[in-house]
């Protein structure tokens, strides 16, 4: 257990690196080469012009005024906090309004516990005297004393601990009450503010049973005219396009190398650039590589066109999947919160997503295999969090030193050498782990992508679920008990229920050091170095070094990368996790929760405003889960407390203490009720009232053409561009504005009426082919 | 531990009292006079004309034919088995037909279970003799010696009974998910080939808000026009009528005290009959009764009609809740699948139960107070479980004779009378367990009434999932683990959870013969007792013997009463569990179940037919709950076999025992997604066919008159046909009908047109007051 010189030591070399992180981008945010590093969100949007506007006009030339390093060091901070919510939530959409508010929410309810707890229960916990009067023998640290830890079994001064017990959860869940009252306003809110978007009136069917002498498409549109004849408008049938996509991909790459080489002969006319022909140019002939990647191209461009007929052509690249859009929002609410057939595993209907947030790939899975996916998929998530050190450490094994000597002979003498061992020594093992973790977020999102959801924003949110699961078992747990999860596994299933509260409550105190140092590094140095964008950073200018020809492909090198909601909303709720299970234990945990709460909303503020670019806008959907956990880590909290006392022979208070976690579940259950609908169905009188308000205002509205190519498979919306103009643009940031209008941009645009933003007249020829009117539709 | 000689003993005193209870029935149902007992279904359905037809016309007269009471012995199971499930659709309803198919289920599952475990198990287990061999010093039965304690641990005939587990829980999911399949068919099937019916286009709304300056069928009818302009028809308000309906009781009761004295005077014209009128009759003066009661029949009547002015004026009097008619099925569907306003926690809509299944007393129950009950009831059924046995002691050491003495001094005398002393020690205690376990449907039917759900058929499977939690606890664990709930609960909490079903596993095989004896008690015997309908047949002959004038009278005096599903479900269930449980443990007890099952299915087939009267149609909503609990059955014998064979040393076999679990626990979730739909929601394909068919068929259907008074409140119905006839009918078999067909006559009516039967030209002025016209209503 760390001494409080420790942690000062601990708390002054990250403060010292978080000031080096932030000194770092003060000097690099100002160059003007770094603007599309630091500033891509203003590319984007409204074409490079920086919030900052003209105050300081370093951004024009590479900045060597000293000064403006000065006002830049912490000068970003009040530019970040000036915008208002509003504001923010036009610039970069609710989600991101939302995610900052979640910071907000933990200061609201930590400032007043951290008042409140070092106010109260220090000067109680201090007064106690067990560990200075008792236990002279036992190691403790300063900070024990002022633990509950300090306290003496079966005194008096545990009700005190009891009855702030209570008041931190009735605050926590006030504030939880309120926050989920405000943005489930907030949601329904900007869901009725929101202008006309294809997704409002369109459902997804899945599982469209395949009936023997009808197309799908005729079976579509059988079901629908029959079962919704006031409200159906038409169909958009899915194509089977991963090969196609996969094609088009290969293209871009060569594309790039065409670029690249080009650019080589450009600065070097006089030497054309070559490479080998076979095995990634590292064998073979050497050719002409503008020639041959010329001729690639080409041979790529026919097999991408058959394709493309291929696709239109054959019955089978149809998926029994289709976007069914109707004329009113009122229709499409009713369809998707409806079951359509007998057969509940046929004809399932669901909100379309937006159609940037649509997850192309597994539109095509079937009900059965739906479900098989699932299970497979909870056992490895399972497996993962609690047996994840198995393999790893079966890799470490092999990747000693004497592993490595037996399985490669011939590398015996490099490795003998005595730098090289000890180097190897010291850093085989840990790499193995630090591998896993690095690519444990993908590992995630691929598994979330195994399960079979539509939408991206789901995707994150099942990969955020999954990782917070890991942390809690492997972080906050496998911290607290040491140990692996494995290990704990086996411990909780061979130990009473009761037993394990009051195991991990009694270890919880001496632990607090150790995540008082963990904040430190995750979460105070961390953040700073979020800021520093350094990856993106290296990438950019590597990127603008061999590829970059034109303003376009600038465009294209630029990575905004988006909030990360699965790897941040779990690290957030940990937060929560320490912070709410500290509160009555250890108070001077709070404290560094809430320097990190500060910080890390002003450097997330900083971010969304001027780097993310989120790529779909949910609108919020991911509140309902922050919630579930912020209440599920006050009933961790409760039952720890509850075993904490109850080694504590404080008999009168602790059998009270049951009564919280009741309470507790009866809230979230009464939240659940009142709230979620909010963010899972769409009320029938809001869709009445857009509907009413929408006919009024624009009585011609011609929505069929409105909707016509809205959920085109993304591949082919580029494939008609490339043949209209002549290029090819696969970055996201293009296709978003093309369906309709940028989620980033969601100003209120009733009654301006501008239909050439919609693009109303260009239907190509492939809509004709599966769009089908209505005649009854005026 | 019994031996097979004791079993023997008691399966005899048990088959005996069987044939006991089916011998007094046998003598009983032949006689004229108790037709109205054991044949009172045919009195409600079809004016008496039995099934048995005039075979032997043994029902004309009280019969001394003893040939007739030889057939008549077994002579009704035949007969009971003769009628087809779809003439028992037709006679009782879709509900009594899906309950007997629990009983068939029974069978499918366990017959080939009972023939493989006694052909393969029986003789693995007798070979294996570890108890004949190793333990001779501990006491065991001959059952024991086929029983899995039989083989020595450590064997690797383990195997065996592995693949038999596995077996076992194979065919059990393959006939659970036949029957789902099946069961969801003929319910869609039933709904389809369902007349029209008010229910069909009729949705209640829940938490309609209160606007001031409007009232609540003014809000109710802005709203609906507004958000489903294209179907909505009209609304009926509901009334606070539950003082109402206290008071209409109250005249009821008086009418048959003034029946009795009536009756009375008529069979002693000399003596005019008398009563005290203060305390029940018990003290103040004498006066004449027919008069006294008369006079206060009149004067109920007065308050009677004030209330119902009253209920109609004030506008408090209407509740917040409405019944909202559809001009079709499709409307009515839509509405109750989606969420109407953006305030989940307002405007609820779900369908409505049929008039007669509402509950309409917790109509007028708020969102939140809804909340809070929900919470305080769990807190109760939990405690209700766990701690029951708490009051019973403490009742137990009241009534004991010191306790009685020190309550009541007088009775010392009485009490030390040497006769009554040792009777009432010997009874007292035992006493206060029986009422409770007497009262307990009736106290967990209430709990459930105060939970909320609005309909009788939800109150009863709401009650059932209690009893069912309450007999898991007390009649299987309880037997299983000596001790009371609590004491389990403590020992559940204070030891590791691996250790549970090792617990629990090890007692298992030596519980067997007391498994045995109840299921004969329980079972046997008390399936023959229900035959006998010993409580319904003496209360008939009492009310028959005072009350009884004429006929309707007489009708009135029958109780049918119905399947009790809040009783007899979680038997059902109990029985899956044990035969579940002991299928690999200790196969012997199998052929018990399937005695009672065969033996249960026959007298149930009965009763359903000649007895019982449902009161409502559920359409088999009660599955999902069957379905559930078996799963779990098979969840918990999978579990206690794996604690049981892991004290065995059968450490190969064991751990293969762990992928049964989440493969039971995968199948479930699958039927829940394939078939729960049905049961949950109404397709709009069938809505909308059923639509099609109806308007081609009846084109000038007049929809609004049918379905003008279908959800008045029963009360006021009575008072109508009261006002219109003179009488009184509360008994509820008659309320039934006045409102649209009977459930327990579900004929197909389509095209027949009867207005009649409707009553369609019935519409009193209270209707007028709160049915809103739609003018565009053609």
């Amino acid at each position: 257990m760390a001494s409080l010189e420790d942690l000062a030591v601990s708390a002054f070399i990250n403060i010292l690196s978080a000031i080096g992180f932030l000194l770092a981008f003060a000097v690099l945010r100002v160059q003007p080469i770094n603007g599309r590093v630091y500033y891509p969100k203003w590319y984007i949007n409204g074409g490079r012009s920086s919030p900052r506007g003209s105050a300081n006009g370093v951004l024009r030339f590479v900045s060597f005024n000293i000064w403006s390093y000065v006002v830049s060091f912490l000068g970003w901070m009040p530019q970040a906090l000036k915008m208002s919510q509003a504001e923010i939530i036009q610039h970069a959409g609710l989600d991101s309004a939302i995610y900052l508010r979640i910071y907000i929410l933990g200061l609201k309810i930590f400032v007043p516990v951290t008042v409140a707890a070092l106010l109260v229960l220090i000067p109680v916990n201090v007064s106690g005297g067990t560990l200075l009067d008792l236990k002279k023998e036992i190691v403790f640290s300063d900070i024990d004393k002022l633990s509950i830890s300090n306290v003496s079994p079966g005194s008096e001064r545990f009700w005190v601990h009891l009855v702030m017990a209570y008041l931190f959860t009735l605050w926590s869940c006030y504030m939880l009450y309120i926050e989920y009252d405000n943005i489930a306003f907030m949601r329904l809110h900007f869901l009725a503010s929101q202008p006309r978007r294809v997704e409002q009136f369109s459902v997804v069917v899945r599982n469209i049973p395949k009936i023997p002498g009808h197309s799908i498409s005729e079976t579509v549109d059988h079901f629908f005219r029959k079962n919704h004849p006031d409200h159906y408008l038409g169909h958009q049938v899915v194509y089977n396009a991963n090969r196609y996509a996969k094609l088009v991909r290969q293209k871009e790459k060569l594309q790039n190398w065409l670029d690249y080489n080009q650019l080589k002969f450009e600065r070097h006319p006089h030497k054309r650039p070559s490479r080998n022909n076979r095995f990634l140019g590292l064998c073979g002939e050497r050719v002409d590589a503008i020639d041959d990647y010329t001729r690639r191209i080409h041979m790529l461009d026919k097999r991408i066109a058959s394709e493309h007929q291929r696709i239109l052509k054959e019955p089978k690249a149809i998926l029994p999947v289709a976007f069914v859009t109707f004329d009113s929002r009122w229709g499409a609410a009713v369809c998707a919160q409806t079951q359509q057939s007998k057969n509940p595993t046929q004809w399932l209907t669901e909100w379309a997503p937006e159609p940037c947030d649509v997850y192309w790939k597994n539109l095509a899975i079937p009900f059965v295999s739906l479900s098989i996916r699932r299970l497979l998929i909870s056992i490895s998530v399972f497996a993962l969090v609690f047996f994840y050190m198995i393999p790893i450490t079966f890799v470490q094994s092999l990747a000693n030193l004497e592993g490595l000597e037996k399985v490669a002979p011939f590398l015996r003498r490099v490795i003998e050498l005595k730098l090289i061992k000890s180097f190897l020594q010291g850093f085989l093992p840990g790499l193995a782990l630090k591998i896993f973790l690095y690519i444990l977020p993908t590992v995630l999102m691929i598994m979330s992508k195994v399960e079979g959801y539509l939408s991206l924003s789901t995707l994150e949110r099942r990969a955020a679920a999954k990782y917070y699961y890991f942390m809690l078992v492997n972080v906050f747990l496998g911290s607290i008990i040491a140990g692996t999860a494995f290990e704990q596994l086996y411990s909780f299933l061979h130990q009473p229920p009761t037993d394990i509260p009051r195991t991990i409550g009694v270890s919880i105190p001496m632990k607090a050091t150790f995540f008082m140092t963990y904040i430190m590094v995750d979460g105070w140095a961390g953040v700073a170095g979020e800021i520093l964008r350094l990856k993106p950073f290296v990438l950019y200018h590597l990127k603008n070094m061999f590829i970059v020809k034109t303003d376009s492909d600038r465009q294209k090198a630029m990575d905004p990368g988006s909030i990360g909601l699965p790897e941040n909303l779990p690290t957030l709720q940990l937060y929560f996790l320490l912070g709410l299970v500290y509160a009555v234990i250890t108070p001077l945990l709070l404290p560094f929760i809430l320097v990190f709460f500060i910080f890390a909303f002003v450097v997330y503020r900083n971010q969304i405003i001027n780097v993310y670019n989120q790529e779909y806008e949910s609108a919020g959907a991911f509140w309902p889960h922050v919630h579930t956990r912020i209440i599920g880590s006050l009933l961790i909290s409760q039952l720890l407390l509850l075993g904490l006392l109850s080694t504590k022979k404080a008999a009168h208070s602790t059998p009270l203490l049951i009564i919280l976690p009741v309470l507790t579940i009866w809230f979230h259950m009464y939240c659940k009720r009142r709230f979620e609908p909010a963010f899972r169905k769409y009320p029938l009188e809001e869709a009445m009232e857009k509907d009413t308000i929408e006919k009024a205002s624009e009585p011609n509205l011609n929505l069929k053409a409105f909707l016509a190519d809205a959920y085109l498979h993304p591949i082919f919306q580029i494939f008609e561009e490339d043949e209209e103009m002549g290029e090819i643009r696969v970055d996201k940031s293009r296709i978003q504005p093309s369906s309709t209008s940028s989620p980033s941009s969601p100003q209120y645009e009733y009654g301006h009426d501008s239909p050439t933003h919609y693009e109303y007249d260009h239907i190509s020829p492939l809509q004709h082919v599966y769009h089908h009117d209505i005649s009854s539709f005026d």
